[in-house]
């Protein structure tokens, strides 16, 4: 089993299990719920704190370890005034909200660190059966997990009769697109699962437990750690057009639409969709 | 807190909690998969040694209590060789099998007990956060857990702009009537869930975490337990037309058509289906 070699991605390691002690503890006792954008988007106080916590520890250990407070930028999920800068972190504190608000025990912490814009290392966190994935930059992913232990993560073929596809519904006026894709790709595979967390949604393919994710309306904080745990592990990030995706550093608010699978597998997906 | 207060509802929590075991033990160690139905719908060997295990457990148990084997009946979804009797347990032994054998930790056990075809006590346990959902006909319903203590189960309203809403896809030959439903039900809620597992959809909704839940194609022993648990905590289970279910003793390999809310709830939801 591999361990972090990276400083930077111990220090991103720990500040998630941080965010994760709070998400536990304010789990079922969430005093706040507001709406962002519409009803199905919402932010509670637990994404905030989560969000400080992090960022906290993350500019404390840089600092640390010697670099320049000047050079670490930041793209967060609730901030507004996001700066990418020779060293940046991209956060999403708490993917799932509405799980978490509901009182659903399945969301997700999700920390990712670029260097001159290129992602190096992203840590993926399930707060409540501690579940940790990892992956570092031509070094591999993998998962350790207080349910089920630790293994690297690499992508091995399975029938499409077989498949678990994650599917997303987030928000009213893309839901016929998003329901269009379901309805073709449903009848060729075992099942859709839309467990609300696309950054597990992520470590759960990686781990080939799905084996292709679609989302509509993404944003850099909910793909930047999986911009490298699924490479690693052999799957990748695609457009629904089947193209590679390329992250949009200069729109940090960009919404993105996703395909995730192994590349093995995209033919036969984009065949599907386009019948 | 209320405690079980009937002694055959502790010789179900205690065959749950059996069963539980195996299925922790061998959760992600999966030997073999079999297709039921079709490619959607499989059993491993873990739902059958759960089975027996509950069997066993409840059998012995009862024989103890005093009650003659000859009146006590199973109804189980690993069996062919149904009896309802004058004392008849229902087992789900493991509801979510293919979360299950793909690695998902959602999984549900589901216990119910009818005396004279009525049923008076049911139980369903989620075996990873060691969540325990029990209801004792005229005692009320309680939830258990690991993760966020006890408390008594009792519908509260809530706007409909925050429901989430348990979609299930069942079979290919139905998924495009489910289609539809989901797609007129989404713009008016906060979110449609898939995660897996009917029964923990049906303890999540008694909890009020869920606020309605969907399915086509579901069999008495995914729907027993709930009978007991969902009216106590306030909550009722319909046809897609909105009457009451009624179960079919006769046939107890019948396949349910389901709508479960609060009886407060279901008038705007019909109104919703029927536009």
């Amino acid at each position: 089993m591999s361990s972090p070699t990276s400083p930077i991605l111990t220090l991103m390691i720990e500040a998630a299990e941080h965010s994760a002690q709070i998400i536990r503890k304010n789990f079922r006792h969430v005093s706040q719920i507001q709406n962002k954008t519409s009803h199905q988007d919402i932010v509670t106080n637990t994404d905030v704190q989560s969000q400080q916590v992090i960022h906290d520890h993350l500019l404390q250990g840089m600092k640390k370890l010697g670099y320049d407070e000047a050079i670490i930028g930041f793209v967060e999920e609730e901030s507004t005034g996001d700066s990418v800068k020779t060293h940046t972190f991209i956060v999403d504190p708490l993917d799932g909200t509405t799980n978490f608000a509901a009182g659903i025990p399945f969301s997700g912490i999700s920390i990712a660190y670029a260097e001159q814009k290129e992602i190096k290392l992203g840590v993926i966190f399930e707060p409540y059966s501690e579940t940790l994935y990892w992956g570092e930059k031509g070094q591999g992913s993998y998962v350790k997990s207080e349910l089920f232990g630790e293994h690297a993560l690499l992508f091995s073929p399975k029938p499409m009769t077989s498949w678990l596809v994650a599917a997303h519904f987030n928000s009213s006026e893309i839901a016929q697109k998003q329901f269009s894709i379901y309805q073709k790709i449903y009848p060729h595979i075992r099942g859709l699962r839309n467990i609300g967390a696309l950054v597990l949604d992520c470590g759960l393919l990686a781990d080939g437990v799905l084996d292709a994710i679609f989302v509509h309306g993404c944003c850099l904080w909910d793909l930047a750690a999986a911009q490298v745990i699924l490479p690693e592990a052999g799957y990748g990030l695609y457009t629904l057009q089947g193209e590679k995706l390329k992250l949009e550093w200069d729109n940090t608010k960009y919404k993105y639409e996703v395909m995730a699978c192994s590349p093995n597998d995209l033919d036969q997906i984009m065949n599907i969709l386009n019948t």
